[in-house]
């Protein structure tokens, strides 16, 4: 995979640095309502063409991309443009997807402006969109020339996003490094260096195994389940964050580590404690966790007729690849 | 771009000594009614699925893309499926991005099946759909596993196919090879000795500049005018091969090479002549030149307002990068 740099504040210093070395010939700004609004008037841009899509995961798909290429055609986009992505995950796993795509790529830069695509979304680079209400099943993995995270994007992000955000950090955490886990707090924007150390426990899994075949699958805690829920609930249209399925995917997770982790049960209470203080109880019933099974069947991270996990030995410690049937999924309840 | 490499002859043999080295979990085959009466009988393989999608370049789009992800999601293909890419240049180019891109790659191999798919399209990793009317405007740089080129299908190929396939051929020689392209005969099937010269010419293009930014350029001669030529019929509806586009591109870029290459007018008479033989007279109005010029301004390789052409000083040698303005292509009139 290509290699990318990370800029750490302020966000047009170094976007015009980036750019003053690029033989780039136009600009166009990936945007959807909400970073038009709160984010876009922080940017000192010149002669740049926007591109605005709706928000959400529900419009992370093959028809957006399509409006987007066609913008870009509309407006004699060359080999040599640049898109910028000035968004949350959807705008920068869709607008890196989308260059990558365009003329066989164009270059692209991601300003990620919520605290989960901050750190998560933005390292690694996976890309894609949602197809048939599976998630992510058509992308690419390839980086941006440029990763700018600028803290000042959080202070105009709704609370619940904050709250997603933290999801990934509590992971983070909960596979690498229990003291990050214990420092995330209920309240509040996560300070800068809060986000480094997340972005760096990314960065260790990413680079270790950048087309996830063994270590990176470690960021997967949480996210057999966690994805399942979230392409359950949006099949029926149900406004569900990233980071509240992943939240209520460590929790169910977290009981399959204590019976097939080797994961204390009493140290697995404590952190579905901690996690419940954040995203709620989750409870689910057998036919629940017969619907999620179904949908997680088909995620990409299925290689055969078992579900594959990655769960907890302990705290800060995660193991890969442990197969379970249905059967031994349902053994939670 | 990754490594690919080619296999002459014995499509029995390579593909099972391909498969044999690979991890892969399920097989698929993309053909289409064409291929799958006409080549499909060759192949000795077992277990696999076979996904069929329309021939013909009007069917070379995102939406053709959509029916074969759906039908990979809905076979349960995992991250070590296998797609094999029976057929033309439509079938690989379609087949490989479909590929590239479906749970963010999984493996491929392309079985060209076509003269044209043999000479040009199996080799260099250029992957896509047409959007918008527009030739390959989606698509990556990405290259199979393994290209097996056997020339027994080119035995059930339509002579009209032969002759599209000759355009190339023809291209090769006088770009790179004079000698090559006096060789190509008006009758019959090229020998393997010719393809594999037609091949070598073309990864020497590839390999000394794999992204297309320089000496690449050289194989768009005759392929700006072509691909305007091509698109125009695309978008009327009208039955023209690629090969048929590129020989009167070729024609019409043999007329610019005389007053902007330096070729001599005499011996770009004899190559006109030639070409004519294969492809007919190529008449062109002041109507149809601009026609041209306005789809060929929005093709990928133009990078301004003015146009960019590769144009010969010589036979057998190339000069790219030219810049034309309107008038100046209306000058041959």
């Amino acid at each position: 995979m290509n290699k990318s740099t990370i800029y750490w504040g302020d966000v047009n210093k170094y976007l015009h640095d980036v750019i003053a070395n690029l033989d780039c010939e136009q600009i166009f700004l990936l945007v959807d309502e909400n970073t038009q609004r709160h984010c876009l008037p922080h940017l000192d841009l010149r002669e740049f063409h926007v591109i605005k899509i709706p928000s959400g995961e529900a419009h992370k798909n093959i028809e957006t991309c399509q409006a987007i290429w066609a913008n870009l055609l509309d407006k004699k986009a060359t080999r040599k443009a640049l898109l910028i992505n000035l968004g949350g995950g959807v705008i920068g796993d869709m607008g890196a997807f989308c260059a990558a795509s365009f003329k066989r790529g164009i270059y692209f830069i991601n300003i990620p402006t919520t605290l989960l695509a901050m750190v998560d979304a933005s390292i690694g680079g996976k890309t894609g969109v949602d197809f048939m209400n599976q998630k992510n099943m058509i992308g690419l993995f390839v980086n941006p020339i440029a990763t700018i995270i600028d803290p000042i994007f959080l202070q105009t992000l709704p609370t619940r996003h904050i709250q997603s955000g933290k999801a990934e950090m509590l992971k983070h955490g909960l596979i690498y490094n229990l003291q990050h886990f214990q420092h995330i707090q209920l309240e509040g924007i996560p300070d800068l260096d809060q986000i480094k150390e997340s972005v760096r426990i990314k960065k260790y899994f990413v680079e270790a195994d950048p087309f996830d075949r063994n270590l990176r699958q470690s960021l997967n805690f949480g996210h057999t389940i966690g994805h399942a829920i979230e392409s359950t609930a949006l099949s029926k249209d149900e406004d569900l964050l990233h980071g509240e399925a992943v939240g209520k995917g460590m929790m169910v997770e977290l009981k399959l580590s204590t019976l097939y982790g080797g994961l204390d049960k009493k140290e697995a209470d404590g952190y579905i404690d901690k996690l419940t203080e954040f995203f709620g109880e989750t409870k689910y019933s057998e036919q629940d966790l017969k619907e999620w099974i179904e949908w997680a069947s088909n995620d990409k991270k299925n290689e055969s007729n078992q579900l594959s996990f990655s769960l907890l030995n302990q705290g800060g410690k995660v193991e890969n690849n442990i197969k379970l049937s249905l059967k031994d999924i349902l053994q939670i309840l």
